[in-house]
């Protein structure tokens, strides 16, 4: 597939934020024409579809400064540097939720949006949740409230857009799969 | 939910490119303290589930300068200024492909990463494809290789991270979710 690759000219730093770092890359093109890319660098993040003894989708209320608005998302968080996903994934399930779980097992990873940014999803499963004995703090800048829905709550909140975002999407298709599978 | 909104005190433009702006934000947190928030501003995209008569998959290979590597992608692009989603995606559809489809039907929207970005994909299905009489041309700084697979062969890719983006991923669970529904 050689023969898609854009190879990098020249690479200018723009910004290194707390979050994301922007670069633009000067390329040239498979027909030896230029161009140039804007990218944005992200650390990575995890996301838990999280389920009650009673088959309840644990998400939380959080607002995004980027939409201006209050969404509905599975917990999800950014990968601290050196940790395993699955840490992160497990640490904010606690932090977000209150729940904890023995076993957190990976679904799937996904490039959240692979035209600018590099930043990696890791998808999990948390079943049989226990309410933890002492809450865990959050980070001190994030504020959510927990809800649980049934899966057809869900789905309704979909269609109204209080969910909104491509990872909750994914997960409630996720629990509509494996019930229509029977599993 | 007025007690989990964040007040924008002030606001910087850092960059303002071809495909992306970013601002960071200075805000007032729920509890009174301050914090900054880094802000992606995008126009928002379409992504299109194409299916030929014999219900192939159709998606393309494409160079992706973020992870510099090729990613198997449905067809998918940016929303110009003033367009229709609509008329994007059948456009996309288009010029990425070499299909046609009269009739496009809106599944669902979402944004990709709320947390830093407001990119939002509007995501279509495009059933009964024709092959163009006339290929439409791609964006001049755009190369692409279609490639049309099965269900069964999608989900396959994602074992391998050849499929590593959410949307394509929602597409391969939203037709397994139909198939296994019996539509």
């Amino acid at each position: 597939m050689d023969h898609l690759i854009e190879k990098t000219l020249a690479k200018k730093e723009i910004f290194k934020g707390r979050v994301i770092d922007l670069q633009v890359e000067e390329v040239q093109l498979p027909n030896g024409k230029t161009s140039t890319r804007e990218v944005i660098k992200h650390p990575g993040a995890v996301a838990v579809i999280a389920l009650t003894a009673d088959h309840k989708l644990v998400m939380v209320k959080q607002y995004r400064k980027a939409m201006d608005r209050v969404l509905v998302e599975i917990p999800a968080g950014k990968l601290e540097k050196g940790e395993e996903p699955i840490v992160t994934a497990k640490r904010e399930l606690e932090e977000e939720t209150g729940y904890t779980c023995k076993e957190l097992k990976h679904i799937i990873s996904f490039y959240t949006s692979p035209g600018f940014a590099d930043e990696l999803v890791h998808l999990y499963t948390a079943e049989k949740l226990e309410v933890m004995e002492t809450k865990a703090s959050l980070d001190e800048d994030e504020f959510v409230e927990v809800i649980e829905t049934s899966i057809e709550e869900a789905l309704q909140m979909i269609q109204t857009n209080e969910i909104y975002d491509a990872k909750t999407a994914y997960a409630v298709q996720y629990l509509q799969l494996r019930s229509a599978l029977g599993e």
